[in-house]
């Protein structure tokens, strides 16, 4: 074996090493990189580092299947959704690119950032020799301020569409648009206004308002010149000529522009008043896009004034677009998809469904609370087996957690599955990954034995077999004594002062035992029959408190002082007097 | 009314006032000390006062019966039996001084101090021309030693009878004393036995041995010297002549001096053993009279040790003096009486029995302990009566015990008289000093009716009514939850949900109504039948919740920091998640 064997061998080994030398080295370190994502979605830095090397690989095959993961796991980060459009562009898949922006716009509506993207994005590649072209762009602007016009800070997509509507020079576009955003509470509200006064005063009115509008407006104006040249109480007799298009008096242009900025100026007004009395919350929102990391204390708090502040004052359709934004800022805190559900409970199920949907599918996937609120929905609802599955899945992803199982048993319980709720319980004995989880739920099947299925022997069996394997649980014994007491304290002594002796016998802590052996002494005094039982129990709940104070004592290492005799006293009945 | 009737009142009371001008003034002076007395028993400094007022008033009807009451309280104060019977003394009353010592003996026959005053006092009033008069102070040292001879500090008194034995001229008395005292483990051990070398060298044997030791040493002497002749394996042929008395040789009684002392030696090794053993406890014995300041802890310790010592290395009579002497020095200490009174169980049932008397007739009237220790001591001997008399008689001293009201309870019970027992836990309900007396017993009356007699329809009044009185008592509330458990969790779910909600809508604090609101929501996911209840539950437990922290936060005073989305949710899931 020492002959020089291992030199021959060696070989044969470089051999297999090189054997397949055509696999490419890209999908291993890509498969590497995916499976850490897989293995920890939550861990949002393993997702930058995949996401990274597929942009910078230019791999179209494996960058798909990671931002497609990716996404549903984080389809709040819009930076993203503009990076993969970006790759499909460069590989010239300019189809795909739009339907990747589409799928992104409807992960997240209100970003205005991804809104502005897209608009550029799909200017850049129209065919502007087409004559559909501005109506196509146009209905997505107009697609863009429906979805996000209305939060606060959409200022810059409302620019843009002004902008572009300016370009292709139909002004009563833009000021129909500003009639818009004139009675919107955003950030930029008063620039706004200054910019639609600029709009009237640089143009003339035949062409900034609609002709409906701008026939009306002369139709007044010149009424009301008549009835001052008739005075107050005068009636025009003679109907004024109408002059023709383009000669109208520069004063009456004039007019037409005030009448158009004071018709604003109302509104206007009242957006100001609305902007104020949300400029500090608006304030507070230091983060209002998407991020793993947490947020401050006292941003969630912003959040939560915000959003009873809007409940109580705005529309409905305020309260939910506010609700939509504080769920970017704020995806990762159930409390406000709960309290989003709870809000949508007085208007829809629907929504409601698709609240607790989006929290617990998307971005809470392991949060129980929202879980066991959604099962508790559809339970509501009457759709049982949805909330089976809910609960289950809930258990799959996040084993061990007693709220989930208990949710579970009491479902089955509720639906008259006894059987079901035994067996779940009996399975989270034998599953339970510690002692006092398996007395926990030992206590929980005695319960359910003794209070549900009414057989005190089966629960018996449950309590007895469970101390055999933990010893130390005060709950177990605490229920068998409860169990005995339920069958009469009288009929029972035996049995019940045989279990306090099991509990006085077991390697419970000292101090623990001598709560039991109190209990003891509280018993045969409240209901025992003989008085000389009585006072052996006296006696042994007197040790067993003797040599815990001399544990004390040990501990307190000798110290020494003065001892009252009726101090002595007191301490030495304390424990019978439980009053 | 007002026009000068109440001057002519006036006189009236003034004539009142002086109507019995003889009355003596120390009667009255001594009434307000004796009442002091008599209210405040407890007050040793009023007795001292009473004592000291009436030696130095010398007024004997007022002494007589200020120590005859001091004494029924204060049996162990050696020093006012001798002040007693000096008082009589000095008015000529010699029989009644010898009684008041006698009196006194009895009460504290371990007082070394007050067997010497009385030895002095029987001495300096005998007639000693009377032949017997010998005889009866002989009988008085002799009983002296019997009583107190065995304290390890009665030294004084074996000298004192030893000093007068040797007055008398009986050496041989003397001798049988040290005999005696050389076996008992005393403080001057060593001194004794010095003492009784020079007695046995200053005189001759024939005085200090008694006839028969002294003619027995004889004989052993002559047939060992006769030996010595003959050689070792000789036999004395001729028999040797005795020789007149006095005519002894030299060598022969310093060979009775040598061999009484030697066989002494052994007496004396052995019990300087037992001093050795005893010296350290000794020792530590610092305050060995009665006083009623209390004790150290170091010297209560001592006494504990010793008196532990003493039970597994000494004979019962060493014991129980040990006990004695403990009980003189630690008389105000419950703790040492029931050590006594146990230690005799083993004894003698009387012997037990007058331990409890007199620990709680004389020394302990108020101790609760004790009292209730006797009481089922009677019990167990099945003098019923007698403890109902004792537990009352507690319980008349010293009011408002739970302790001893519930024993006075189970006494009526285990006797079969259930109506008694339930009629004493409603005059403690009505008596109740505080609304939580009233709670703790109305509990107690709840759980007797239900599980003794059986009525569950009378303990829900008691409970009800306890709580209209008292709505601030977690106990009745749940006392009453599980009433209404024990009447089926499904069939009662309406009335347990009722009993609920009368928790949560009372004033109790707001921490025990979140606790009984997360018992709700408990009940409701073990047991209840509708998911929207427990929904509705949890809701409400979570606002209660959310009150706690808001008061919490608030109290916190704005303290600002970040809260991570995990811990959060933690936080929130944490009231439902009970393992």
């Amino acid at each position: 074996m020492e002959d020089g064997m291992e030199l021959e061998e060696a070989p044969k080994d470089s051999v297999q090493e090189s054997a397949d030398p055509g696999e490419p080295q890209l999908p291993s370190e890509f498969e590497k990189l995916y499976k850490a994502c897989e293995d920890t979605p939550d861990d949002f830095n393993a997702w930058v580092t995949l996401l990274q090397y597929v942009e910078q690989e230019n791999f179209l095959v494996a960058a798909r299947k990671s931002f497609d993961m990716f996404f549903l796991r984080y389809p709040y980060c819009y930076g993203y959704w503009k990076k993969y459009a970006d790759l499909e562009k460069k590989h010239g898949n300019i189809q795909v690119a739009e339907e990747v922006y589409r799928r992104g716009l409807q992960a997240i509506p209100l970003s205005v950032d991804l809104w502005l993207h897209y608009l550029t994005f799909i200017k850049e590649n129209s065919d502007l020799t087409d004559p559909e072209t501005e109506g196509r762009i146009r209905a997505s602007y107009e697609h863009a301020v429906l979805a996000a016009g209305t939060d606060f800070r959409s200022d810059r997509l409302w620019e843009a569409f002004i902008t572009w509507e300016t370009e292709q020079q139909k002004l009563a576009n833009v000021t129909a648009i500003y009639d818009r955003i004139l009675g919107i509470p955003t950030q930029l509200y008063s620039q706004h206004f200054q910019k639609f006064k600029d709009h009237v005063q640089n143009n003339h009115p035949r062409y900034f308002l609609s002709e409906e509008e701008f026939v009306q407006l002369r139709v007044e104006l010149s009424k009301s010149s008549l009835s001052a040249m008739v005075g107050e109480d005068g009636e025009p007799s003679v109907a004024q000529e109408e002059l023709p298009p383009g000669l109208e008096p520069i004063t009456e242009i004039e007019n037409m522009r005030h009448k158009v900025i004071e018709s604003r100026q109302e509104v206007f007004n009242h957006n100001e008043h609305e902007v104020s009395k949300r400029w500090a919350f608006e304030e507070g929102i230091k983060r209002p896009y998407f991020h793993v990391k947490a947020l401050e204390k006292t941003q969630l708090n912003n959040w939560r004034e915000y959003l009873e502040f809007e409940i109580e004052n705005g529309t409905p359709e305020r309260v939910v677009v506010l609700f939509e934004r504080c769920l970017i800022a704020c995806a990762l805190y159930e409390e406000f998809w709960i309290k989003y559900a709870k809000y949508l409970e007085g208007f829809s199920t629907d929504g409601v469904r698709h609240v607790f949907k989006k929290a617990c599918t998307i971005h809470l996937p392991k949060k129980p609370s929202i879980h066991v609120m959604w099962a508790a929905f559809e339970e509501q609802q009457g759709n049982i087996e949805e909330a089976q599955r809910i609960l289950k899945f809930l258990e799959e992803a996040i084993p061990g957690l007693a709220l989930v199982r208990l949710r579970r048993v009491s479902l089955e319980r509720r639906r008259g599955n006894m059987e079901g709720a035994e067996a779940l319980l009996r399975e989270a004995m034998e599953s339970a990954k510690s002692s006092v989880e398996m007395s926990f739920y030992a206590v929980k099947l005695a319960r359910h034995l003794i209070k549900v299925q009414r057989s005190l022997s089966k629960a018996k069996k449950v309590l007895l077999e469970a101390i055999e394997k933990d010893q130390t649980s005060s709950k177990l014994y605490l229920n068998l004594l409860e169990l005995e007491f339920s069958e009469g304290v009288q009929q029972n002594e035996a049995e019940i002062l045989a279990c306090f002796d099991r509990a006085l016998r077991s390697s419970m802590p000292l101090e623990s035992r001598i709560t039991f052996s109190q209990r003891k002494v509280e018993f045969l005094e409240d209901f025992g029959s003989d008085i000389n039982v009585l006072v052996a129990a006296y006696e042994e709940q007197q040790k067993l408190q003797k040599e815990s104070e001399s544990l004390k004592r040990k501990a307190e290492n000798g110290y020494d002082r003065c001892v009252e005799p009726s101090l002595r006293s007191r301490r030495s009945t304390s424990t019978c007097v439980t009053l």
